[in-house]
């Protein structure tokens, strides 16, 4: 069956979309060493047991990995992206980007035109 | 307490936020005159179950009315937009592109950077 809205949306994958969980991909992303606990639950306002849950469901599908060390006497807990979660995640974005230009146009169809140059998402090591 | 990631992800109202229900209010944006149960049903690519529980959500939300009158002697059901849907779908949009672009920095920081000049979406009917 031919489909106008079927590819995009399904791009969409679902263990991102989550809006609790594009903040914390997010907050990694923008982190070469990785965020501890504390600084990702901060950044991303969320309560320990929600956090930990994010980051059970992110370190199950391979996209994150949990480290526990030593610092001194105190347990420090490490959170970073793997390679694959950052390639999936830039993936999820480029479908996002394909979505909401989808979206956009369909808004403006039929009414006053909005020109909506998305340049397109670039993977940042390509 | 100061957040870097709070505003933006908070904007994503939960109601359009799932993808399949993207693709039913991106398909209803496009049609001034609102969609069949059929159209709808096809453009989306949904099972009957599957379009009625997303129908009843967003009909609940009151941005969508479903309307049911005879064609003939058949039942035929119509879906169009309310005014407050049409005018937050369009607020969701502008939250979705919001984080795109902050998850578009994050994930070009500290690497090569990636230039992302998203104009922003007008309302259509401004």
């Amino acid at each position: 069956m031919s489909n106008k809205y079927e590819n995009p949306y399904n791009g969409l994958k679902r263990i991102f979309h989550e809006p609790n969980r594009l903040a914390i991909m997010s907050a990694l992303c923008s982190s070469a060493n990785g965020l501890t606990f504390r600084e990702l639950k901060e950044d991303c306002d969320l309560t320990d047991g929600n956090l930990s849950r994010h980051l059970k469901a992110l370190e199950e599908a391979e996209v994150v990995v949990v480290n526990k060390k030593f610092v001194g006497v105190k347990p420090q807990t490490t959170i970073s992206l793997t390679d694959k979660g950052r390639d999936s995640f830039i993936e999820y974005l480029q479908a996002l980007e394909e979505v909401l230009k989808k979206a956009a146009d369909a808004v403006s169809s039929g009414e006053e035109k909005v020109t909506l140059p998305f340049p397109g998402i670039k993977p940042a090591n390509a």
